[in-house]
């Protein structure tokens, strides 16, 4: 059983910027995401785009940003629990919670705060028989480990930027990788584009085009995968068939959690600090709605700050915080560290 | 007389950002500031120290905070009324506003956000009999523009930072700079001290500590101040006399606008988009309050963001905004200039 202070449902720019702000208040967090990298849709889906409204930076890469809440956050050592759902969650007498993954991992907290923007990020799948029972035997929708395919055949499939990427990047892990798309054109940034392009010609990439894959083969692991190109049928020997057809997102499990919904987001009291109509349950981020709501990042800080407050309140009951701010009172990690604006000498000249 | 979409009284760090969001929804700002600089509270008090919640930024000194909110701003081209105090509000027939400063200067406006923080700066003055006479012929509490000091002799009162930073940057404009502390101490970052030393030994400052300015002399405008050291008095000759004894932020004539106040703060509607019991005037940043309210910067960032919103209905009535991304729809600067995200390519590989 993982036990911490605030249990954050979701490892998006608001998950991670909530770490540091109950670090500010002595209080532990740990991150429950689907993803197997925290960042939410900022590495998900626009890790190399620009954003241009985050206050005080005139642009960021959304990856940048994610590298930036990590590095902010970190001296506040928060746990994750990264490639697996929070599926339930049980109230106990004491007014706490258990929230129970996909996976079995039970996690144990007084507060939990659900940040989990759109929902949590579920793979498309293609429509091939027989999927679902090769799922983990050599069937993977998200790349969580490269060294995993090391010295392995592998076969990805998808025109976008993670099946660019990757293939380009498993060149040098896997013996062998084979991208299927079934058109000619990829859509991705231009480098990308141009090194696959390369590694094709230096035979590195096996690239087949426009081809779909049909039939998937082995004895309860892939072994071979069946691709029609042109009318034509044609078998390849792989170890692993990767689909990667993109993540979308859905609130899943969190909808039957008893909570109010409205238009697929979590209804939150904005008048306090976004909490739902459980006691103890927050929302903050792109997955709250309140009158005049808007799913931007910046409104997931303001959010999830003001929810420290009442999870402060909630932990330690009757005691009184007051505001410090962090450049007059520095910033304590709780890995021993400390963080602390230069004093101003007093001394005389003469 | 001055128009825009959004007047905004305080250039502090909601104030200025403030312009980003408006610019966004194709509104236009002009900014009232008390002090001669923007930045508020960032660059009158602490510029050179270092902000550790601001989100994104694990440090950033307040005045580079300051710098880059005006840059994220600059392509929507604000307008400024600097060194001067928003005095009074009239409400016009069609429900729009004039705000005139102390120095009589009129703004015109649909909109009004006061984003006045602990309220207009106004120099803490020393006790000297007659000196409210020579203001403007010779005493300035704020050092606007240093050349108008060009080749004058400069008396500057002060033990902590400004007095020190001043008297340094004076050197090379003045033609004499004397520094009067009442005690041998000086309060201020460390190489601002050492500064000081050298350039005392240098005789490029005439330091004089521990004393006290007790007269001034002048027919009209200041020609000479005496001073009070270990019991003697001594008279010197100059151009103008500076006391630095630091800023003290008042609500002010904010405070007789009719407007819903609450331990010295406006009373908003944190509900919606935090409007003041006047419709057409919001209040945002340090300067407002609300339930759970939290004097921050990430705060008033975001609520300027939301209130951008209500401004928007006001000036277009019956026109409906859709939230658009940056990072999707890049930005169109009314100066003409454009930024976005590259764009993907849609290209065949083979
Ligand atoms: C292309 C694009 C461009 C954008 N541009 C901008 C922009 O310019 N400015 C801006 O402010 N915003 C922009 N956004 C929106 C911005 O990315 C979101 O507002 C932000 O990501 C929301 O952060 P979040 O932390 O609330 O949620 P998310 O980033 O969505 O993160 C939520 C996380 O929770 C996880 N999760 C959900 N449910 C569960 C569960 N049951 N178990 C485990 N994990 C779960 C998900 O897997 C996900 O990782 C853009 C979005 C997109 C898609
Ligand atoms: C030493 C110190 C350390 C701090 N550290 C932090 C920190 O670590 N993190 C954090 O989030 N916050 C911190 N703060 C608080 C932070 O600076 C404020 O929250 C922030 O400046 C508020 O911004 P604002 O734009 O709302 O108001 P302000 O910065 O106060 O700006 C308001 C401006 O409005 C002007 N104004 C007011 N009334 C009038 C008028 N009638 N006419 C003309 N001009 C007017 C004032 O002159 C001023 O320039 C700190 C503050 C101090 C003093």
């Amino acid at each position: 059983m993982i036990k911490t202070d605030i249990l954050i449902i979701g490892a998006g720019p608001t998950g991670l910027f909530t770490v540091f702000e109950a670090g500010l208040l002595k209080l532990k967090c740990h991150l429950i995401d689907a993803l197997p990298q925290p960042g939410g849709q900022c590495s998900e889906i626009y890790p190399k785009k620009p954003i241009y409204d985050i206050p005080g930076f005139p642009e960021i890469l959304a990856g940048d940003l994610t590298r930036n809440l990590l590095e902010q956050g970190k001296q506040f050592e928060p746990g994750f629990t990264l490639g697996e759902r929070a599926e339930t969650i049980e109230k106990q007498d004491d007014g706490s919670f258990i929230v129970t993954t996909n996976k079995g991992t039970k996690h144990h907290a007084p507060v939990v705060a659900i940040a989990g923007g759109l929902g949590s990020f579920e793979p498309r799948k293609p429509a091939i028989d027989g999927l679902a029972d090769y799922e983990d035997n050599g069937v993977e929708y998200i790349i969580k480990d490269p060294e995993f395919y090391r010295d392995k055949k592998v076969v990805i499939s998808g025109g976008g930027d993670s099946a660019l990427d990757w293939s380009i990047f498993l060149t040098d892990v896997a013996s062998e990788v084979t991208l299927i798309h079934r058109r000619n054109e990829f859509r991705g940034a231009l480098d990308s584009v141009e090194k696959v392009r390369e590694l094709t010609q230096e035979g590195k990439i096996n690239l087949v085009t426009p081809a779909e894959v049909k039939e998937l083969h082995g004895d309860g692991k892939i072994e071979a995968v069946t691709y029609e190109m042109e009318g034509e049928s044609v078998r390849i020997e792989t170890d692993h068939f990767v689909p990667l057809f993109g993540l979308s997102p859905k609130l899943g499990p969190i909808g039957n959690w008893g909570l109010e919904i409205e238009k697929n987001a979590i209804k939150v009291d904005n008048t306090l600090n976004y909490q739902t109509n459980i006691p103890g349950i927050f929302a903050i981020g792109d997955v709250n709605t309140y009158p005049e709501k808007l799913k931007l990042i910046l409104c997931g800080f303001h959010e999830a700050t003001l929810m420290c407050q009442a999870a402060y309140r909630i932990i330690n009951p009757g005691k009184k915080y007051v505001l410090k701010y962090t450049t007059v009172s520095g910033i304590d990690g709780f890995d021993g560290s400390r963080k602390e604006a230069p004093k101003a000498v007093v001394q005389a000249i003469n």
